[in-house]
C-alpha cells in the first residue's frame, strides 16, 4: 500500500452531532490519524425513522465520504449501525467499515457479572434488536432488556445534562429496570451516541454498583486493530480534522463543542447536500 | 368555478405530526371540507434546521400536494410558515396558501391587554423573528419576547404531556419571562404545533391570569374566510380525510392519534418520497 492511501482520512458518519463523542474517543486512541466527520443534520434524528429510510440515508452519506477519499469508515451512530451496516458492507466489500453496535455489545459482555444487561437507545435501535442479537451471540445465557429513551437525545442537544429535569427523566426511563432488585441489570449500555453527556445523571439514578458502558472507546480499539491488520495505519505526521454537515454549520459548531470536548469553528464546517447522491 | 374544483381537498402540510392539532381545528370549523394531510416525517423536525433548508423542504411538499390536486394549502407548521411562506406564494401566485404565523399573531394581539406577549416556539421560529414582526405590524407598541422551548417537541412526541418532567421543563423555560412581575407577559403564544398538548402544563406553570393562544383556531377561521372570498367552499357532501408521510406510517398513526384526537389507521397512511421532487 502506498503512503498516500495510509495518510487518507478516516470517514466518520453520524446523523448529526452525537457521533462527535465517538470521534473524541477515536482521536484519543489514534492521535496520528486524520478524520473527516460528516453529520447529516438536515435529516436528523435517525432514531425515530424506519430502518429502510436510515439505510438509504447512510448509503448516501458513505457515497459522499468515498467520493472524497477515505481509507476506512466508522458509522458513529447506533441507529445507522443497526439499520445500514449490512448494506454498506455489501456495497463496499473492499472498504474497512465498522459500526458501534458490535463494539458496544463486546464491552457490555466484558463488563457484566450477572449476565443481565440493559440497553438505553433510540426507538429505532430498540425496535431493530441489533444489540440483543450481538450480545446473545457472545453470551448466550445473557438477559437483555432495552429502553427507548427518546428524550435523552433532546436533553443532550439542549445541554440539559444535569439538574432536575435530567434526573427525573432518567428516573422515569430507568425505574422499570430496577423495580425488581433480583432482576436488575448490572450493566447499562449507552446505545446512542447522544447519551454519554448524560452518563453522570444516569449513574446517579442507577446507583454506583451498575457499570455504564458506551461503545466509543471499544469502537476506537476495534478501529485501531482493523487499521493494523490491513496495514492502513497513518505514518506519523500532521493529523487533520475536517467537518461537513448537511445543514446548520453554526448550530453544529456551537452544540457540537460539548460533545467533542473542543471548540469547533463554524467557518471550518463545510455544507454538503446528500440528497442529490 | 366548477364543483369539481370546490370539492377538491385542502392540502395541509407539516414537518410531521404536530400539524394534526391544526387539522383538528380545521375539521371542526369546516366539517364539509376534505383534507389531504402530508407530514414530512423522514426529515422532521424542522425547528432546528436553517431557513434555507426548511424552505426547500416546503417547496417539495407543496409541489407534491399540487400534483395530487388541492384547492388550497395550509402550512400547518410554524417553522415552515416562517421560513417558506414568501417563496410558496411566489411559486404559486394563484393558489390560496395560508400559514399559521399571521393567524397566531392576530390571536395574540386580540387577547393582550398589556401589550406584553411571549412566544414559545422552536429555535428556527424564534431565530427568524416572524412572530415579532407580525405582532408589531398589528400592535406597534407591543413588547414581544420569545423562548426557544426545544424540549417541548420531544415531550409532546413522547406523550409526556403531564407529570413532573413536563412541569419542571415548562418551569425552566418560563421562569425568565415571569422573573419580573412588572414585565411579565399576559399572553403566551404556542408558536409550534407540537405545543397544544402541553397547554395544561404551561397554564399550571404560568398561572391562570395568563392567556394561552395557539394559531389552530384562528387559522381555521382565516381559511374559512379565504374559501368564501374565493368561492371555493365545498358543496355539502362526504368529507374525505387522507394522510401521507415520508416515513414511518405506523409511528405516525400511533403518535398522531393524540394530536388529532381520533384514531388513525396505519393502513390508511400512504408513503411518499419528496426528495425526488
Amino acid at each position: 500500500l502506498s503512503n498516500s492511501v495510509r495518510n487518507l482520512p478516516i470517514g466518520v458518519f453520524d446523523s448529526g452531532i452525537g457521533g462527535l463523542t465517538v470521534l473524541a474517543a477515536l482521536r484519543r486512541q489514534l492521535p496520528h490519524e486524520s478524520f473527516f466527520y460528516l453529520g447529516d443534520t438536515a435529516r436528523l434524528p435517525y432514531g425515530t425513522k424506519t430502518s429502510a429510510t436510515v439505510e438509504r440515508y447512510a448509503l448516501q452519506a458513505v457515497a459522499e465520504l468515498v467520493r472524497r477519499g477515505v481509507k476506512a469508515i466508522v458509522v458513529a451512530c447506533n441507529t445507522a449501525s443497526a439499520a445500514a451496516l449490512p448494506a454498506l458492507l455489501k456495497q463496499y466489500p473492499e472498504l474497512p467499515i465498522i459500526g458501534v453496535i458490535e463494539p458496544g455489545a463486546a464491552a457490555a459482555v466484558a463488563a457484566t457479572r450477572t449476565g443481565r444487561i440493559a440497553i438505553l437507545a433510540t426507538e429505532g435501535t430498540v425496535r431493530g434488536g441489533a444489540y440483543q442479537r450481538a450480545i446473545i451471540q457472545r453470551l448466550p445465557h445473557a438477559k437483555v432488556s432495552s429502553v427507548a429513551a427518546t428524550l435523552f437525545v433532546a436533553l443532550a442537544e439542549e445541554g440539559w445534562i444535569s439538574g432536575e429535569v435530567a434526573m427525573l427523566t432518567a428516573g422515569t426511563y430507568l425505574a422499570p429496570l430496577f423495580a425488581d432488585a433480583a432482576a436488575a441489570p448490572d450493566v447499562l449500555v449507552l446505545g446512542c451516541t447522544h447519551f454519554p453527556p448524560l452518563a453522570d445523571v444516569i449513574r446517579a439514578v442507577a446507583g454506583e454498583r451498575v457499570q455504564i458502558v458506551d461503545s466509543a472507546q471499544t469502537t476506537a480499539l476495534a478501529l485501531h486493530e482493523l487499521l493494523n491488520a490491513r496495514d492502513l495505519a497513518a505514518n506519523a505526521g500532521a493529523a487533520r480534522l475536517a467537518f461537513a454537515v448537511t445543514d446548520g454549520e453554526e448550530r453544529f459548531a456551537r452544540v457540537g463543542a460539548s460533545f467533542l470536548g473542543m471548540v469547533i469553528e463554524a467557518s471550518a464546517v463545510e455544507r454538503v447536500d446528500l440528497s442529490a447522491r
